[in-house]
């Protein structure tokens, strides 16, 4: 996992956060210099680490707007 | 990852589904018997394979419809 490449593209929001200070994040993000992709993901403070979490698709995300 | 137990309780809904029938799906899901979570995760047909995802809580549902 260390050779991953990233880019917070946009922060769109917080979903929430623990008593480590870790949060639950929805971002905009580009891996590997890929086209950017919607993110769901635990992120320690200041985004200096990151757990795991899913990516989705523009399409992905809106049928999950749908569905809530 | 083979000793985990899972429940599915609610299909909530299928997000995308790709090529080989694998599906991106929203569903309430009990882990080793824990009360249920929300769960973004990919399936294979029938439910038969689980692939990586990530677990909201009520609350984190919420937010991420909010933000949406």
């Amino acid at each position: 996992m260390a050779d991953i490449k990233y880019e917070i593209i946009k922060e769109i929001g917080v979903l929430s956060e623990n008593a480590k200070g870790w949060r639950k994040e929805l971002n905009l993000i580009s891996w590997n210099d890929a086209a950017p992709k919607y993110d769901i993901r635990d992120w320690a403070p200041g985004h200096e680490k990151l757990g795991k979490g899913v990516t989705l698709t523009k399409e992905e995300v809106e049928m999950l707007k749908e569905i809530l």
